[in-house]
């Protein structure tokens, strides 16, 4: 099939630049120094070649990313990075032999844990970002209500998301040592094997994790592209354009097709004037657009550009390879 | 059913405030006045509603929304509001009995319409927004073509959108005004009963229009109830508190749950600080919560809100009275 066959908007991977970014990655961070974030893709077809390249355990941020990434065997390690109140789905799947490490951060979550059956838990520290996760000084203390309880400690995660885009580097560098040095307290405080941190924006400088959580490394985005890594953009929405004008032109991605999260997405060539919930405007510059024409969006956040989406297609250029259902969206 | 057995995060529609929505619509614009857009809901239980209100026809904005709603008996007279290359699949639903007019403003989009076998579109004329339609002084012309290539031409349409929001009042008037007056000296090149325009930030001042094409007033949002309107907040994502600090506090309803094109959300008696992928995090300011506690955000903007979701719930407050598939979503 050729992508001029493809209802727009559609979701493109380009197969190449999927495949280096995959590799790139595994070669900094081999085996299990890398917990791939399902969140990023949602798609099991994905995470497979993610597996194939030598990481088993993956990180996951719902309950259905998890159901489905046990439904299609990739259910050998999976860590909810995120507390959850009913666990109960999560226990199911490890009494059908499913491995599921949760995230916990008060008593509460812990009780959740309980309740739902869940074996093994990591206590999440707060390293910065006003999110989630205890004070560093609580894990200890946490670890230890958990252990009491019959749970398996396996250590901590902690998540420097904060820190993805500090620039230049040698002030993200000193931030990160800064922020992981709380999590490494914490976690001789809790005992385990698991140090877990990082993400995309960070995985070449946190040397103190025992394994990064990156996910956005897969497709790549406008807004982490910025930032000099070594990954290439492998994820573009294609639209058909429907309109052009004396000054500018619409292509029928919009708003419901794209993250916006991080403002508006690139089109190479043109400048993008604003969104609607089915088009974007733009002044097309040096591109000579025809109605009919199809051309290439670059979303500026890509998790939630993929979630609105049933499916990706792998493309080599023009050429579709195959379709891959985006198939943990929902809770 | 109650609410606090739904999986969070969860899209809510309260069964009182929509049906006082569309009962104050249906009042200001009865009948054939309102040609409710469904791209806001995307929701064949609530078009059907809208239809027992005495509305006969509806906008769409995508091909699959006309297509859903055909086959759940609401073809009965579609407005795709949108330009499209390919009306191959319109041209079916049209075959099997369907009446549906295609929005057209160039010669590909009329070649469109007739390679696709569509019988009736509208010239789409642009009244400022700077999206697709046609110049004013070219809409005539179009028609003729459009006319002379054997399609029924229904008069025309032109989206106000840049004027949703204008404030205060009588700039709004004046400007929806001159805008219009465009779209109605077009109408008198073009000739047709059609001139459809306008949306829920001008449905009461637009009396140019033959039939205004609303949609957010079912559900509403944020950003359009800081105008004003009759309408009351009928959507609410439904969250669970996952965690609690010391200054802030986490809802599970994130970036993959809310239209974020027009900001954050709001949560009532709170401010909220930011939103990730699956968390808001707020300060919850005199809210006592605790870890577990279910609490409503409330969107920014409907469209994108909704289409992240396979479902909404219809309640009355606590109790669940109806789940309704969000069935239109995708292209």
């Amino acid at each position: 099939m050729h992508v001029d066959d493809l209802v727009t908007p559609a979701l493109l991977v380009e197969r190449g630049a999927l495949r280096r970014n995959l590799d790139t990655m595994s070669a900094a961070l081999p085996g299990t120094r890398l917990r791939p974030h399902v969140k990023a893709h949602k798609c099991t077809s994905l995470a497979r070649w993610q597996r194939d390249n030598g990481h088993p355990g993956f990180t996951c941020a719902t309950i259905r990313e998890c159901e489905v990434m046990v439904e299609h065997g990739l259910g050998g390690d999976l860590l909810l990075a995120n507390e959850v109140v009913d666990a109960s789905r999560l226990g199911a799947l490890v009494r059908n032999g499913a491995r599921i490490t949760l995230a916990v951060d008060s008593r509460e979550t812990i009780a959740a844990a309980l309740r739902g059956n869940v074996l093994e838990v990591v206590i999440d520290v707060n390293v910065g970002l006003p999110r989630c996760g205890c004070p560093p000084e609580k894990a200890g203390e946490l670890a230890e209500l958990a252990r009491r309880n019959g749970l398996e400690v396996r250590g901590v995660m902690g998540y420097e998301g904060h820190l993805m885009m500090v620039r230049p580097e040698e002030d993200q560098r000193r931030m990160v040592r800064e922020s992981m040095e709380k999590l490494v307290a914490a976690a001789r405080e809790v005992g385990g094997e698991l140090v877990s941190a990082g993400g995309t924006g960070t995985y070449r400088l946190n040397e103190w994790a025992t394994e990064i959580q990156a996910g956005s490394y897969a497709l790549m985005d406008s807004a982490y592209a910025e930032l000099g890594h070594p990954f290439e953009q492998a994820l573009f929405v294609l639209g058909t354009v429907i309109s052009v004008s004396a000054d500018h032109a619409v292509v029928d991605v919009g708003l419901k097709a794209l993250g916006m999260d991080h403002g508006n997405p690139t089109i190479p060539g043109a400048q993008v004037w604003f969104c609607s919930d089915e088009h974007t405007t733009f002044a097309p510059g040096a591109l000579k657009l025809r109605v009919g024409d199809r051309i290439r969006v670059v979303p500026a956040h890509v998790d939630p550009t993929v979630a609105y989406h049933e499916a990706m297609w792998l493309v080599d250029g023009e050429q579709v390879a195959e379709r891959w259902a985006v198939d943990m969206r929902g809770w």
